[in-house]
């Protein structure tokens, strides 16, 4: 049984291979050892990824998750600390999971699946693809064990080896590859957000659990904030360039842009205690009704993480609970208290197309998961857009929706982005905990305006 | 004490003065008479206004109200049906209030507040204008009395009538002039609110009580949709003209399109009829994925106010509960719906900017309030865009924000639009409720996505 | 068609009719006029009732009624404030309703219903009449409007009094005036409930509105309490006397009873203030857990309708918000509040045999609706139990659950007071708003523990 | 630092001891082993105890936990399936802390606490103790591990091992033996908890996980049910005997009883089926106004954990998903469901105190988690009252409430059972998984009558 499925991913020819990325240097100086190694993209197209990069990039990905699972017991693995957020260990059977039912299931004949329960319990949410195990009750999984999933991802791991060897004559062995292309994008995705729901399972438990060391760095104070005009007019944004995008980063597009100018750096911690210290979430003025609603229910007056003790401000995070860095980024705050921020002083929130336009001047270089740091760390000065990619994602204005010509593709993979175009805003950019390669100027982050757990800020714009 | 408040609306010089309406006319072969009558809109400028055509424009619109009201039992104008909903009286007296604390209290001399007690009760939402009475508790207001709002209302007409005659000398006087326009549109919106509540609050009584007798109109038969393409490009949206329009319908600014095609009308209730017998409400696959949680969560079969009486449907309206015209637009369904119905079509909903470059080249007539009957009709054949205006709005797949540019007005009067710009949804064109002459094609109503109870429909759309 | 239902209610034969009561004097030194005025209570049995005592004591009873709604408008007899509460529209509709359908339609053939919409909208719980009008939207039913209520009102007088008349010839005679009996015993909970409803109201409102007018009483002083001693052994509750009871008085049967003493007066609202004052609502040792529970989620920080103003405390009550009277006995506490009081006086509730037996030796009578108070009032000093009856329903500490041998009759009216056993706790003694004759030592009223809207105090107990 | 706390525990003098339990016996010929084994009950009392039997009981209970522990993976042991069930690791660790902060913090100078984060973590509900861990979030506490907990576990053997043997001679050493007492009868109570916790858990797993193997028992059939006679008077219930009892079951106090019956054994699956099939569910004549709003809402159908599988009937149970054992006794029933199966068979639950007076002159004896089956199983025919004791609680219909006398001690054991006198009903005799020797005929169990998860069902009872 050989079956095609139009995967609808916007794949190109490309030669371009782009070269090894020199993990573990850029933060060498601080001590930081780098959680696993990863080998290039597999920018290519045609059927011989299956037998050359895709192989050595499935494997390292799927290590790499392998890594992130290590520095957890399988106690850590199993809890929920609330909907959004789902299990360690439930991440990494979904992620195996979308290999067996999606390539395996699809494209091999007289497949057996590993267990016949799991696709019940690890969809996540493909209605097409049948009944699933509720989400808010994954963490009620103790069974599977984390042993057990782990045997799982072995099994899948060798069936995808042999698998991609026997695809690479196939006639479809071009969307094959695309489709795993996509699944370990998938996974890449699953590995940021293992990292931020065990942050937050881990927030609820007051002896502060540490995933990993604290790592010092040294002190750094933020430059002042520069402002880099662009001269609008007719832009484009939305991936078309070689290589791997997800559906909803295009079609490429042109948009009409005003003149703009954005903030050379990230909002830092200590400029959003002045915002606290001003008032600002007792202040309705600065608000979106929404927002002033959240506020008032939740009884938000901080950043999500942020305790004060003895009238210092602390930050719970990876590496426990920790004296606020007044010189790093803000992180976890939502889409209305960027904006509150914004709007206190005095400037506004980018929309996803100034940024986007700004950001594909930029390389794609950051403070990424790959760092091994796993928090926001203070800019260093230098001349034009820092932090552009890594440390935390940035919240736009713009509510995420689809662009001009897109269609979802048909079948359960076309659930992957298109359904979820309704009440979210666009974020960009990429965080400390996203894998290093995964990101892209057109890469389009969504997220409800009240969620926090992400690692989350914002730069400031305002109108020429 | 006479203080100037910026009220940045926009409102540019103009001496062009649009006939007086034909109200009446329309409708006339269905005996239908209308609701009130109005004299021609004050699109003119300057001091002068405030002696001419500013008190005729006034005493129509506050009039207008009355009549609506005078439709109903104090008892009908008591109770509140939900949140979202607001008594009839409360319109009446919060419209009321709108003149008194922006207007009187700020510009004349010694002005006393009819009852000290109302600025509490009757804010809306202006945070800065202080603490009000809470939203949801509204309906438990048994006093003051309708009569009492009566009286108010006529304590404020009687104070603005000679408040204008008296500011034509004043410096500020066309800033005045802006404001006053602000609150008979404001008033105008209510006006619509008012009908949309009453159809809520009766759709909950067993009587099926009518805000109004029922009219039958001739049988007519919805024609075969027409596509009308338009041609990419550069367009422009937004308002600019003279005369009044809100904030937040600008800044006029340029918008890039693609190609793409209008349905020459609205969907119809027979249409609608189609999409639930073909499953629409069970098949996951053509909706959002917060419209399928909102679809499983409320238990949703149709659309609201449809019932199933011995295997025919009925609808309830202002004219009680009457056969499904299943030639007349569906109404009252949520976003989720619309988009899913789209979907089912094979089509899409427009955006904003598509329906706004196709609306502006049409004439500002349809089925409006002033028609009184108080319910979307069929269209009749003719060439090109039908119903753009009129019937029922029109969901568009545009999230609310703010147009590039946009600054709301410090103060409370600009809490008004800007502080919604998150969460909600644009539509466009007014409605069977909506009084003739407010609407505008650059009119940006907004909902969220969820809301059912406005006369809400749809248009189909898509790319050529 | 005459049917015989067996309406169970306890009602025995008797000759004994006591005096007419002399309402008005008791208050009349205060300037306090009567609500109404009432016959006897018709204690007789037999036919010959239908004749004589029971049209005059159906005329007094349904003029009560009206008397309360007389002193309403038609708006203020149509919201309601919460779900347990109802539109004192509703309540004057309802209590004609069960006329209506438990005799007019059961016994009168040929007899067709007022409207016959009536019997959805105004059955109350009855599940075996069938669906019903929901009871958290009752405010919504704008329409019959106050005026069709009153219309209503007339012709169940009107065919009541007929029926009367002519069934004291049939044989079921004697059932018929029990079940008449009840009816009005029913309407009579209704007045207090239309009290304590539109009291609730009210307090929602900033005008703090009156349903009468303030009426001053001499400044009192509450007695020190005195301890009287109870000695245990074999006691008896329940009623058994002639005259009508409701079903769950009864059986009449034996308990046992410890020696215990109960406090001669309730406790007052300055007693319950230096609870506040010494952290009451603060300190979780006093509370049940739930109570406690409670406490924290509702924010209860005092009584229901208490008001702290400039540090004084004030009380919104049936004539407006006043100034607390210290020395009035506490009302609207919950059980939780009440209970919590009784530990950190470090006594108890009495329970409800202990009240009951206590009870049974007092004469019934008090500051009950009659007095036209309609708020509770200090107590004289005198020897002996005070307060036993009116002013405010005491708590016990007793769960509400069957007697022994109780047995709901089959039928519509078995559901009067069987179904609410469980979850409930007792209270004994009526309030300033019962009806007079309304009550008896046997009466068992009964809330949830959290409920505060109704005139609800306590009294002290403890062991000897 | 030796500290005495009165502990206010009902503990005479007596010298008699009761033999050792024959565990293992019962269902020997079923080829069911039991889960640890028991030594006698120290119901001596006296210093002396603290050298003899305390230590061994300490010894077997503490074992008995860690037996149940066993069975489960540490993943299992996590996460809690909803507020009212804790994850078994936190009953192993909750448990040791009861004694530490009770015991070792009280009475040993300088005692140093083994974390001092666990008093935090692992303080139930007592209030006086001081803050602690939310109870919904306990399931998030992935550390500390259960590994952590069990080192934790046996620091405390160590440390009340020695400390009984150094107690001995202390003045309050009988304080000390009773508070130890009350410590493992709490530690009894929640090996129970643990199964009826892990049982739920379970059952939110599609693979439904088994605790043990199943076991299969003969085929039995339940004899028909005979009513036996109680004549009524004064009865005595409560607590007065040698050895321990908790808080609540005293004072031992006079009731007077009417004549009554109870059938001889409990109501089966079976019988139960029967009213499901007679439109139990659907009718709300049987029902409590609370108990049908609570099927409405909730959808009941069927008791917990039973599915229904191709038209044969499952129950989820500590073995698995198997088929219903309709002569078996029903099991996971609330009260409502019991109430209202009782009102369609003419019947009623029997009072707290009927049950107690006729289990007064039963061996307390029956299927309780020592004989290892963990399920209810059908009883044996045989004269007199069957399964008064284990197979599942039995629902009264009396509500929890302090009996004549009742006063909670001060302190923290003061809160043990005082402070959930209110909404609670009372059930009596244990279940199958009711540690043995744990339960007595004065045993006050207490749930919500919502609650269906721990092993709940009923016996009828009827009037004479």
């Amino acid at each position: 049984m050989i079956i095609l499925i139009d995967v609808g991913i916007f794949a190109g020819p490309s030669s371009k291979e782009p070269p090894v990325a020199q993990l573990g240097t850029e933060l060498k100086g601080y001590g930081v050892s780098v959680i696993g190694t990863r080998t290039s993209r597999p920018e290519v197209t045609g059927p011989d990824r299956l037998t050359d990069v895709l192989p050595r990039r499935f494997a390292d990905v799927r290590q790499a998750s392998m890594s992130l699972g290590a520095r957890l017991s399988d106690e850590d693995q199993t809890p929920q600390s609330m909907t959004d957020a789902s299990p360690a260990k439930w991440h990494l059977a979904h992620t195996s999971w979308f290999f067996e039912v999606l390539l395996l299931e699809q494209f091999v004949t007289d497949y057996v699946a590993f267990n016949a329960h799991y696709n019940y319990l690890f969809n996540s949410y493909y209605e097409t693809i049948g009944d699933r195990h509720p989400r808010h009750v994954r963490g009620l999984l103790t069974r599977p064990s984390a042993e057990e999933v782990r045997a799982y991802r072995a099994h899948i791991d060798a069936a995808m080896t042999a698998f991609m060897a026997a695809a690479v004559d196939l006639d479809n062995a071009d969307e094959i590859a695309n489709l795993i292309t996509l699944g370990l994008a998938h996974e890449e995705q699953h590995q940021e957000l293992l990292l931020t729901d065990i942050l937050h399972l881990f927030s609820h438990n007051s002896l502060s659990p540490a995933f990993q060391p604290y790592r010092p760095i040294p002190a750094g104070k933020a430059p002042n904030i520069e402002w880099l005009e662009f001269t609008g007019g007719v832009g484009e944004i939305g991936f078309d360039g070689d290589g791997f995008a997800f559906d909803n980063e295009g079609p490429r597009h042109q948009v009409m842009l005003r003149d703009y100018r954005l903030a050379s750096r990230l909002v830092t911690a200590g400029e959003y205690l002045e915002f606290m210290r001003d008032g600002g979430y007792r202040r309705p003025e600065f608000w979106m009704s929404d927002g002033w609603a959240t506020v008032q229910a939740q009884g938000w007056s901080a950043p999500l993480y942020w305790q004060e003790r003895d009238g210092d401000w602390h930050e719970m995070g990876l590496s426990g609970l920790r004296e606020l860095n007044s010189q790093a980024p803000v992180a976890h705050v939502s889409y209305y208290e960027a904006d509150a921020f914004a709007r206190w002083a005095g400037k506004r929130l980018p929309t996803e197309a100034e940024w986007e336009v700004a950001g594909q001047k930029q390389g794609v270089t950051g403070n990424f998961q790959d760092s091994g740091l796993l928090r926001p760390r203070p800019t260093e000065a230098g001349p034009g857009l820092q932090q552009m990619f890594g440390d935390v994602w940035e919240w736009t204005s713009s509510a995420y929706s689809a662009y001009p010509g897109f269609r979802p593709v048909t079948g359960a993979v076309g659930e992957y982005n298109g359904k979820f175009m309704s009440n979210q805003m666009v974020l960009k950019g990429g965080s400390c905990v996203t894998p290093e390669g995964h990101i892209r100027p057109s890469y389009r982050n969504f997220f409800y305006p009240h969620m926090r757990w992400q690692f989350m800020g914002l730069r400031l714009a305002e109108d020429k």
